[in-house]
């Protein structure tokens, strides 16, 4: 079964992406305790002062759509929800190995 | 001092990806020996056969042009350049924390 990654973009409402960062930080947190959870990277640029952008590495697609409906999920995403202003997946990817991952 | 980070496609030319995907698989290898390189991530996606996309997590900006300028990295892209169809830098991104990264 091959790896799972996904690359998006969460669109904070202006002047709140710091306080987004937080809270998908606390989601990685979360994800410390899920080992089909490999990476979870969250990340700021320069060129985009409202966006907030996640990588994530998965054991496998289901891994992550279960991970979904967790209830520590669901807390987040409520906290989330009142300052994000969309969302865009940029790439759905099939992780191959590297540094930082296990190299299928 | 803040983190660096990269996400970018290279297209490999049409029937070469999986070469492609090898010698980055290689070029994550040599990352192995760099602290300063945290991530060094090669996937590919079902929805650009000819896509190679990497996600590079550094400790700062000057580390990774270093790393340009290494003979591993020179040798590399040598093999790599007669598959190589072009390059797109899709984020250049400022790391914040999470799963697999050290926290800012």
């Amino acid at each position: 079964m091959s790896k799972f990654g996904l690359y998006g973009k969460i669109n904070a409402v202006e002047g709140e992406r710091d306080k987004l960062v937080e809270i998908l930080l606390d989601a990685a947190k979360s994800m410390e305790q899920l080992d089909d959870c490999e990476l979870y990277v969250v990340s700021i640029s320069d060129s985009d002062p409202d966006g907030v952008f996640v990588y994530e590495v998965w054991n496998n697609e289901e891994a992550h759509q279960a991970s979904l409906s967790l209830d520590v999920t669901q807390t987040l995403i409520e906290r989330a929800k009142p300052i994000m202003a969309g969302m865009d997946r940029i790439s759905t990817l099939i992780p191959m190995g590297g540094k930082g991952v296990v190299t299928q």
